[in-house]
């Protein structure tokens, strides 16, 4: 449970009610049909452009952000410098009873093509290629979110464009102008808040999370290389140790 | 037909008409003077800068927007197992009686290129110069879309400023204000509208269906080129379920 | 004449007018002075930032943006077809007695290169050096009418601040705010027209026209390059064929 | 201790709280809730699309930007000249003793590796992923202050969103509608201030700070390759300072 | 001296004074407190970011960008033909002499590599460096005047929001509203006029001014990779002629 990314949710939006409830009460900033429009209308204009089957994944999406996958690239390190000991002294074919047990999928392929001895260009160009594809699907779903922010803007212009003409045309009774353009900007509100506290944050949230993932893989890709090359482990971990944060780079060699 | 595209519109549209039924009614936000200074100043701004052969396409490329070709890459991959199969057993000239019936133009020119014994680099620039025009011409009818999308709400600009100036002008009859007002705001409403449910979630769409057909064309490519290279079948699935979805990727080889 | 860019801009004008005259008709939009404001200021800061040969030239970049020299790059493969078709059969060295009535400089060029017996990756190096080039100076030329659209509604804006502050300081008579008003609005008006009429739509067709332009001279490079390899006519024609929209690869050996 | 980055600070801090005073006094503008939503809500928000670790950092960071580390690329390259010369006079392992005091480490990892006997491809290959890294995270820490910038606007826009609905509900007395607008306004006020004093300009010092770092580890890096493939050290410095601006091009051979 | 940018920064200055003298007169428009806050301001947040050395050059910079280096790329290449020329007949030795009268330093140092007889593909490198170096330096350059245009535009919102919520304190007497309002915007006036007619432009002019350089240089460079490699002089012209538009191609064999 990513415990930031659901206080931040929580304060931004108890901020929110918070200031609502100071002035007027949070009653007249709920609006029903105001709502629909705006949440109504991102999830149209979604739809029109993305596939049914992606905006389904959004609820998942949404669920990895805020409860990503626990990534520890220290101890893929670690588990990539044992392999490769292993491989040092009794062979590449020396892992292959270990790989069973491998968690990491993309480790257990990697070091699966090797011990099969597919060519080592191969296995880069294999192992680049699943990269690469992961990357452009997480681009993908972090787009989604950066559209939501988009067209939750534009949603809730339109809905205060629509509220400030029926405003405009029934000024007979003054004291009907300031509560209908209230509720005019309403939209505009929600829009806001849906745009810049779940759109923006999440595709943010998206975008550094793919990164993490892109160099965890990243590691895993050059480690196995190494492996098998028969490169020796205190330099594999020399090697990866660069992908790390200065603070994290403790070699097991020197424990 | 793609169900998403058309009940994003849909929905979009009704959540946008009820929403004007519920102030004042339909009627007053339709004005036939605004309708035009926007729909006709975009399209007019963007006849200067396309080619009338480009814009006449627009509604074409809406419709593959909105009904787009049905990909599958699982079932091209399957297709291409096949093909890859029969060249292993019969040798490359073995797949030349079954391109005929091969519904996929780009598969059927890049395998006859390969039974003709044409080189693997050539082909390969052959088929990454189709795929690479192909994205070009996608890139320029999205980019019809975007433009849309930003003419429109710079229409709608021009046109309330129109409107307010002359409201402006006209302020002996206090009453006739808000109506003035109204008018004048309703070209911005269009703009928006246009650009935001039309252009830019189009040109999304777009953009996202091209992507799709880059993907498939370079799993026909890369599938090709390991034909030719006589590579095992298996290998041959392996290297290109990369390109699909985890999910999707069911071996054919251990059904 | 391109049509198109004529008939856009006509209609443009022709409803931003209508616009006006249906309200208080087209006099009250016209304020020489803001004129001066806004085409004279977005004059003047190009004019910091451009150099004055760039300028002078703007009449006739926007010329070649409305009547576009006519591309064919059909009728250009059909001719490096037949100087193919005549390498083949005389030696490159055939071809010289042809070169001087071609029309086209830079194939006239790069074919003489190759008459000439000048090495083919030298040939290669200058061609798309001149390409490059060529790209470079299209892109400058693009920019100064995109600068116009940002200077110009950026001088609309600073038009729009002077008149509302003169008017808020002479709010004696209320008479006399409604007009005044009116008259600071005009250059947003000015500067949101000439942007979106004038700046943006021709930095976008002059982008496309470059495009256009670049992929006739990349077709007439391979060409060049295939023809001093002596390639086949016919697989010269299929690689060329590339560069076309589907619709127009009519092979002139298949008539 | 940078006192360009204080002196920024201080100057518009003072200014703005001088312009403040000037009209009604600093207290009116000064108002906790309205704090609450800028500031906590942009906090909100960062939460929830970075890591709580990496937030942590921001004071660290903020130091950083403002105290930056001493760079003096004109002394490292004077000492990558001391060891070049010595490498030539005694062989690379002449410089082993030295590397001890060496306090860059980047500069000491880089020669301990040539003094060890690496491959100079391989050094080259960990040196230029050090910098990558060290780039990639650089480039994270400026984006948390660049969102800082686009968060707090938008806090800043939802405040005076809500604050003008409260506003409008509550026209009865006319003389409470100017305070209430003035309150409404300041939630804006803050998040352009925080914007635009903390967030862009804190995100460009860093971006320039890293542009520096990365400078001087290039320079140390074709040092070192230099060093390792014996170049003569005149040589070496000439390399080396078309690093540096001009001005600081003096050559310790010609002193 | 660069009568263009003269003259456009005369021009808008000119039209901007007259605009305001033809409604209430100039002096209205000038407001001490006002300027203090936008440029004190602008300049307080570009202290925060950039080191006062760099913020010390902007009057040199601004210097450069209205009164440029004169370029004159023709010459340039009249004075490598020559050099080429002398190679070719007495070899590249021959031209020692002429170089100490060489006025362009990045040609002395290139050509004088050369008769050292250091490698081509280390002149090259060396060469490439420099420009790429000074590409850098000149972009960052460049940058300062673009967040100019920023900040300018910030600070001046941030004046009007201090001026606005002054002003709706204190709204007891109706005639004060009106003159507040308008020294409320002044501050944005100034913004928008620093930041468009100084900030933008000027960044504009550094950046084309940067290229025309970029592009001399690359002419030196190419020119002395081909005197190095003894090519026919008229073969250089030919290919150094890319580089220049088409209309001053006037090559100097044919006189």
């Amino acid at each position: 449970m990513d415990i930031g990314s659901i206080a931040g949710l929580v304060i931004t939006i108890i901020l929110l009610f918070t200031a609502m409830a100071m002035g007027v009460g949070i009653g007249p900033y709920i609006d029903v049909p105001s709502i629909f429009i705006v949440f109504g209308g991102t999830l149209g204009t979604l739809l029109i452009g993305f596939r049914p089957e992606q905006l389904k994944k959004v609820g998942k999406i949404f669920m990895v952000a805020i409860k990503p996958p626990q990534l520890n690239p220290k101890k893929t390190i670690e588990s990539i410098i044992e392999y490769a000991t292993k491989a040092r002294k009794e062979g590449i074919l020396g892992i292959e009873g270990d790989l069973q047990n491998e968690e990491d999928e993309f480790l257990k392929k990697g070091l699966s093509l090797a011990v099969d001895g597919v060519e080592p260009d191969s296995i880069r160009e294999i192992l680049e290629n699943d990269i690469e594809q992961m990357s452009a699907r997480h681009a993908d779903n972090a787009l989604i979110f950066g559209q939501i922010a988009g067209f939750a803007g534009a949603m809730g212009m339109i809905g205060t464009l629509i509220g400030l003409v029926a405003m405009l045309l029934n000024m007979a009774d003054p004291a009907a102008i300031g509560p209908a353009m209230a509720v005019a900007l309403l939209t505009t509100m929600y829009g806001a808040i849906l745009g810049n506290v779940f759109g923006t944050p999440i595709e943010n949230i998206l975008t550094l999370r793919s990164k993490d993932e892109i160099n965890l893989k990243t590691i895993i890709l050059e480690g196995i290389m190494a492996i098998q090359a028969g490169d020796n482990p205190r330099n594999i971990e020399t090697k990866l140790f660069a992908f790390l944060n200065p603070a994290d780079r403790e070699s097991q060699f020197d424990k």
